[in-house]
């Protein structure tokens, strides 16, 4: 598409001249045929006969609408008459809406009235453009009329889109099957809809000034898609760019932050209790092998290892200095850090932004730009790297390696995550606090993951993203590689609320969260105990090869809740294949059910298990295996479980792996049941039906998102 | 509302006899007028100029509608035409309607062309009848156009309605604000749309035979509610009653099955492994004071019990027989227990109608019914009754009693229910499996435990009612009592088609379901995990006396993650009032958050926790607690959960007792302060912000179900 630039650039210097926060309909007509944002014939009528002078002009029948930067709401006001067939009508109706105007807004400035071509027939949408204070300038769709007014749905993607993002949208709308035509009704042309989106974002990527722009309704047609109603808003104010270091500086910083070879402790402390005190123990207990470095200004030696008065008196560079100290003494520390080259600052202490004192936060962040340095925190518990048996914590320490890397922006959040590895003994290769998020945030700890051979999947605890186009990049070429979980915390109105109370964070609108999250690739978990279970399982799962899911159920009442379970999870139950079915009949009684799920029936003994589960493997039609085992006295359930490691893991010799998960219903002693199979890579549950299933669901929402399938 | 029966009557007489499955619209309208439904004037016309006729006597604008028992979606057929103005456009309208109907559907028959006086303006809505499998006439409201078309967005009632209950329809639908009027057009008659639904829902409770009415659209307008297209369909066809004895004959018998004083076990059995072998062990070992019958054609005596050949030899009457024999003999045994008046027979078999065999569970059901023996089962586990120390089942015993009882349509589901009861410790009084249902179902189970002393809550795992309006009605008068918990099985389209490869049983649509479940006070789970936390934490907590729930959090992070989760599960956080929060302040650091969540902040001590958690449970516009815990060192997790619970008795000694629950963050040690708090009836939970507030929504929902608060 090419745009005439230029001509937008003059209208809207003019409009910055003028003070002016939206434009005329005049000016936003010429945006529009400057971006190929196709509007009905139209021009401004200053009375009432000259009204009827242009709609004689333009042809009937025409639309008349109240031109006034004081009235928001047209129609509301009584500003718009529709329809009108003759000059006779015209002229009656440019009266009346003055009338009517006035009656609402007495004292509006009115532009005059908008006469107006007709230009409805076709699916009424809404297409537009706006500002998100984490995403920038992102465009929205959504169905015109109830659907956006009353319910809300909308879908957003970040600008500018690409043509194939643009239709993208079309499909990503509720309601959407109202675009191929409703009752007979004929359908919307797609090309020339995706083409308005396209456009639209273009023109607000091009114009950063172009706050909002709102075309609505859209009437799209099978021949075309036409704007009957544009409002263009303006903020000539400059945007705040968050400061981005080079990729490969990022890079070279995380590297040195993850595994230093050097840890000063900016506080280190003897006594028993102290944050200063934790952390060093932490780093010696961990069993960290780099240099650790506590700094004391009246101690020798802390545990028998030197200490330092100062930094500075430490001889060589420093790769990271962890703060035990008062919050109001961290920018006076920081020129120090700077002098050893030390590459980040891990700022535990509280007292920052999140109690309202913002400038101690930028004084702290300004001294560490100015000394190259970048900031963990503050107001976090630290980090941990498993791989470097680093505890830069004044938590426990932990020590099940894993290829699972955790951050959380709150401290609270970290605690669960800690507590809930050590119990499910997840192995971990980091899991970072990110607290008020000064300086790094999570694409920097995203693109320190990318290339870590440590990690396999990242797991994140957002309250916000203070860059969210940045994450968005980072999340996207990321996920192609390994999933990345997102809790986005805030994600209700109420809980948005709260957010800012903590954080002093403004939690974006939640859709374009979703929207942009899911376009990155990204796997959203909504609560926290999803987030925690899914970054335990996907590094167990295997990457599906395809959508076909097939239920191998004991009890049949389990295999209802799992099909139940797999529709909420977006899975494809598949459709069983005749010759398969035949198959596994060979192996369930006759009066076990046919089709999927596979119905083994209660009674049946281990063979029956070990057979069908084999089937499901072997066949390559089958992608994923959800396994429901019923307790009975015939199938005890560590006789299950250790068949059905046996036969997965037979499968996995011969090069079929495929994800396999289970529910398993009865006793008590499902409990070790499913612990054995976990530790086999078989994600397995005691007493749900739906947890198994969620996690197969977000390994797929993961596999899909990087098109691996 | 009085209604001209008789001649509805004459009218749907009429179609039996011309075998008619739908209405002419003539006989439609008639039945409207019958029933104060109002339409617009309409006459049907045999020809172009008949049509211009009656148009001319009715007035315009009208519109035409090619009436044909054979085409059922007329605006597809190009059927009908619109806003006609005058007899000319009537005539050329009527020639080509004919034209594109038969062009649509060359062997149509029709009655003629409908000519109607154009009804629009006002909201478009759609209300309509049918008949529901499990619940039969249900009454429909959803807004017109692509809300329903597209959306599915339909809210149901159980046929008849009554006036406030219509009204609730339009507070029930999604997109219900459309009704006050949009964009400033004028709101609904309220009134108007209520009676149209009363109107219909008595029509199709007054006549079984009318199977489904479409109103489609309704217009309503400020001072009407019109409907604009009516279809009527028939069905003559007997609908079948299922067996429903008298109330006090339910409640006599199932005392009898559920406290009996006698139990045979038909089958009992020397041999371990076998099924009448375990009954009668777990019925010995669970330590049953009755007397115990093994029925045993070959033995004189099973461990030392005196066992008979025939269930006839036993001296005096039977309560309950337990089968464990195969199913082909069930019936030829039901007789013999007729004889020892047995209440009900307890089918563990398998191999009835779930296996295909049909036949031979109708033979069982039809034997019982003359012998007056109630039918548990078949296909089951049997049930425990833990106040008689009573585990008439082959699983292992269960002994924790408790104020929960559970019951399940599979055993698998059974299984999964004795489990989470043992690992969570639930206390229970009993767990009952419903298998088929030939006979015994869930509202005769609730007519049961309605008057039982020892349950506080039921929960049940359904795959289908059989009969959904009897256990709606139970269901209401027992959930008025105490919380009713249903975990329907086969929401899902690929759910409801394994439920029906499961047991043959046709899964209703899961909207109506929805929407009978909460009319009835029933609090639905939507996930087998949720219906046994439901059922163990529904009994620990207080009733709520009001709807302002308040969060205290040691952890921000968690208090937003607390808000969201309340926001999810439909709980009102709160609004703080100005005198309240002085005083929350008076505990908490200055930087700690204002408001609700009231965030104490993570550095403090015991003592903090303990004043804001007594201010929180004394005053009397706070109704209930979530507590966010954060693990800290300065408030390690079993001092929390000490403190928690200390101040929580200290009140409820004071006779203030508010639901509490609590969300612990932290290291492993959290998971003893949560087995800590859940003893003294504080539902507390690791690793999880969801789940509390879960369990508190679930009590809400009750309580408001029952119009407690």
């Amino acid at each position: 598409m090419s745009y005439d630039r230029a001509r937008a650039r003059t209208i809207l210097d003019r409009a910055r001249n003028e003070g002016r926060t939206s434009l005329s309909p005049d000016d936003s007509a010429a945006v529009c045929a400057a971006y190929n944002i196709p509007i009905p014939p139209q021009a401004l009528a200053s009375s009432a006969s000259d009204a009827a002078r242009i709609a004689g002009e333009i042809g009937y029948p025409v639309a008349l609408k109240i031109s006034s930067v004081d009235i928001l709401h047209k129609t509301e006001a009584g500003g718009v008459a529709l329809n009108l067939a003759d000059a006779k009508a015209v002229e009656a109706a440019y009266e009346k809406l003055l009338v009517q105007a006035r009656a609402y807004k007495a004292d509006a400035k009115f532009d005059g009235v908008l006469v107006q071509k007709m230009a409805g027939g076709g699916v009424e949408l809404i297409v537009g453009a706006l500002s998100d204070p984490s995403f920038g300038k992102v465009v929205a769709l959504g169905i015109g009329g109830v659907m956006v007014e009353v319910m809300g749905e909308v879908t957003f993607r970040l600008a500018p889109v690409t043509a194939a993002e643009a239709r993208s949208m079309l499909d990503s709308i509720r309601g959407k099957e109202i675009l191929a035509g409703v009752r007979g009704g004929p359908a919307a042309n797609r090309d020339a809809l995706a083409g308005l989106i396209e456009n639209i974002s273009h023109l607000v990527e091009d114009f950063p000034e172009v706050a909002e722009v709102d075309l609505n309704p859209v009437f799209a047609s099978p021949s075309r898609a036409i704007a009957a109603d544009v409002r263009i808003l303006l903020d000539f104010a400059p945007s705040q760019e968050r400061y981005r270091p080079r990729r490969d500086e990022i890079k070279r910083a995380m590297n040195r932050i993850m595994c230093p070879e050097s840890i000063a402790i900016i506080g280190a402390s003897a006594e028993d209790g102290k944050i200063g005190n934790s952390v060093l123990k932490n780093l010696v207990n961990g069993g960290y092998q780099g240099r650790i470095l506590p700094i004391n200004p009246s101690l020798d030696a802390i545990f028998g290892i030197k200490a330092f008065r100062s930094i500075k008196d430490v001889p060589g560079d420093v790769d990271v200095a962890v703060f035990a100290i008062p919050a109001r003494l961290v920018a006076k520390v920081l020129p120090e850090c700077g002098e050893k080259h030390v590459a980040g600052a891990v700022l535990i202490p509280s007292g920052f932004a999140e109690t309202g004192n913002v400038d101690l936060e930028r004084e702290a962040l300004d001294v560490a730009r100015r000394n190259n340095i970048r900031l963990m925190g503050p107001n976090i518990y630290g980090f941990y790297y498993t791989p470097m048996n680093l505890c830069a914590t004044f938590c426990t320490p932990y020590n099940v390696r894993g290829k699972v890397a955790l951050s959380s922006q709150s401290g609270g959040v970290g605690m669960a995550i800690l507590g809930f590895s050590r119990s499910s003994k997840m192995g971990v290769s980091a899991i970072v606090g990110l607290g008020n998020k000064a300086d790094l945030d999570e694409d920097d700890l995203l693109t320190f993951f990318e290339d870590d051979p440590h990690t396999d999947v990242v797991a994140m605890h957002v309250e916000d993203l203070k860059d969210g186009r940045s994450f968005a990049e980072v999340a996207k070429r990321v996920s192609a590689k390994k999933p990345v979980i997102v809790l986005k915390a805030g994600r209700t109105s109420a809980g948005a609320r709260a957010a800012r109370s903590h954080t002093a964070a403004l939690a974006g609108n939640d859709r374009v969260y979703d929207d942009v999250l899911k376009q990155s690739g990204v796997v959203r978990a909504y609560s926290l105990n999803d987030m925690l279970e899914f970054a335990r399982c996907l590094p167990l799962l295997p990457q599906p090869q395809g959508e076909n899911v097939l239920i191998i159920t004991g009890a049949g009442g389990s295999g209802v809740l799992l099909a139940d379970a797999c529709v909420d999870n977006g899975l494809t139950l598949m459709t069983m294949p005749t010759d398969l079915d035949q198959a596994f009949r060979k192996f369930i009684p006759p009066f076990g059910a046919a089709g999927n799920p596979v119905d083994i029936t209660g009674g049946e003994p281990p063979s029956t298990y070990q057979n069908t589960i084999r089937l499901g493997l072997n066949d390559p039609r089958v992608h994923a295996l959800v396994l429901g085992y019923w307790h009975t006295i015939i199938t005890p359930p560590m006789v299950f479980a250790r068949l059905a490691a046996e036969v997965v893991e037979e499968q996995r010799r011969k090069g079929i792996d495929k994800p396999v998960v289970a529910s398993l219903v009865g006793d008590i002693e499902v409990e070790e049941a499913c612990r054995y199979l976990f530790e086999r890579r078989i994600p397995a549950y005691p007493y749900t039906t739906e947890k198994p299933v969620a996690v197969l669901g977000a390994k797929y929402r993961w596999a899909r998102g990087a098109a691996l399938i």
